[in-house]
């Protein structure tokens, strides 16, 4: 690694975003293998589950226990999704360290996806903030804008309204707001774009890139999003979760691949990709028969990639 | 489509590059269907095949029946590959607008490729250039440099090397010469850096890119070209032919996920993405059975695409 100073954090969602999106469980003791090894790898934000009723997503219904081995490991931000204060107060009780709050920018996903309008939305996100506040204000909050890009169900998303929603977002609390690409419809220029709107809207409040590869642009739009001075980027290992529409056709942008990038182009991400690699198995073992995707651990690591020097790619 | 005038020219070589990996054997016919729907979904460049011994590539054995029935489109550049003298004038006697000549950058892979030094390449380029200032004087020349990113036989090759060779490509009369990642271990940074310290060696001689999507970071590579003025993009329909390592993992850059990109973007490729999803389906009859890659054309246009404004994206 270049410096022992990372140049970005790679932010793992894999273990929420991933497996809530699949329809087999993965056993309870394999998510804590698979979460110390990506620890191992390097990884230090990981969001580890969801607090929502094990009825609506029963590979959840573990979280708390989840969180709480995650929080074994120093030095390793552990997150979890709520979507409301009932699951905000299970997760400050099981004492993670960030929440993170899906917001949807289209006002058709926000009623579609969590029957509130986006003004609804803001007020419970207020609700957590007063709730964090109250009894663990050392926690941080990031409002996720989804659908900030697109909606499958009405199109394009207003980028002013995008913004004003961020806005909301941080007048309501939120210690960050960050874009999500939840459909799979950005594009390179959009991204900077949008991300160079937020930056003026809320400066050091903007939060990260999560972005999707449904459409194979998922490392092309985290490079864009770089440029324009994000930092923080969540992807998931074997690019698991997200929307696949088909083989091949990832939802989340695969950790394998986008650490690649990064540590190709010179920039320090934290992670080791042979450790990476490694807690890969543990995906593939603890989700027997699942895809799951990534291009750089096929291929493998060209030759020459361990002779590099400290400052390779520079 | 914004503009009448294109904002950048994608050329397609699946039909050369895609199609001599695959063991199977295209049937000539299919070719002909193939190539009329690439020309009909707006492809102003194919490389329609290579000439080369049929006893080393029988899947090239009808390229000059092939570049005949594509020469019956008129406005689009027909190439072909030619790795030496022989081939060239094969080439140029069965009519072909332009000739692409593969010059290995690497030391090691020049020996292994073609049995040639990079010095008897260049001297081999020259006597190209000498057979068609004689009897084609209008037919322009290409010379593409491969491994100009890294070399699965020697690693790392010295970016002064890559220019060094490209001058000397110049100077042996080749009307461009553009940047091949013939092994997927180029990165967005170091596109960027090489394609710029190429346009200071040899200004407007400067070609396309033909970069790969083994490690998925074909995209990023392209995005990251475009940024510092490349504007013609090699690709293949369905991510065909590269050099794949595994399911799932391409090798060439997906046509049509590149011109998604750039078409999201606001660019103009002139290329029609739902009449190159039906191009696909010949690709896909002519060659039954065999995998072919892309996610764009899995998940489908986004909602709302065809509605864009004629300066959709800006």
């Amino acid at each position: 690694m270049a410096t022992e100073i990372p140049d970005l954090l790679i932010s793992e969602v894999g273990p929420r975003d991933g497996l809530q999106s699949i329809k087999a469980i993965m056993p309870t003791a394999d998510k804590f293998k698979w979460i110390d090894a990506l620890v191992a790898a390097g990884l230090r934000e990981i969001e580890v589950g969801s607090f929502v009723p094990a009825s609506h997503l029963p590979q959840m219904a573990d979280t708390a226990l989840v969180v709480r081995h995650a929080l074994q490991h120093r030095g390793v931000t552990i997150m979890a999704l709520v979507p409301n204060r009932r699951g905000a107060a299970a997760a400050l009780e099981a004492g993670v360290h960030k929440l993170t709050i899906p917001v949807s920018a289209s006002a058709a996903h926000s009623l579609a996806n969590v029957r509130k309008t986006r003004e609804q939305m803001v007020e419970e996100l207020y609700a957590i903030v007063q709730l964090r506040d109250a009894i663990a204000p050392g926690v941080k909050i990031e409002a996720g804008m989804s659908t900030a890009f697109g909606c499958t169900l009405q199109g394009a998303v207003p980028e002013d309204e995008v913004i004003w929603l961020a806005q909301q977002c941080i007048a309501a609390g939120a210690d960050e707001t960050g874009l999500s690409d939840t459909t799979g419809m950005a594009n390179p220029a959009q991204v900077r774009r949008l991300f160079n709107k937020l930056r003026a809207a809320i400066g050091v409040k903007c939060g990260a890139a999560h972005l999707h590869n449904t459409r194979g642009l998922g490392l092309a739009n985290c490079l864009a999003a770089y440029e324009v001075g994000v930092r923080t980027f969540d992807s998931s290992q074997g690019g698991i979760g997200g929307c696949p529409y088909a083989p091949g056709a990832s939802g989340n942008v695969v950790t394998e691949d986008l650490v690649f990038m990064f540590e190709a182009m010179g920039l320090n991400t934290g992670v080791d990709l042979e450790k990476l690699f490694a807690a890969r198995l543990l995906l593939q073992a603890g989700l027997p028969g699942e895809p799951i995707y990534g291009m750089t651990p096929e291929a493998g690591l060209p030759k020459g990639w361990l002779q590099r020097s400290p400052s390779h790619g520079s």
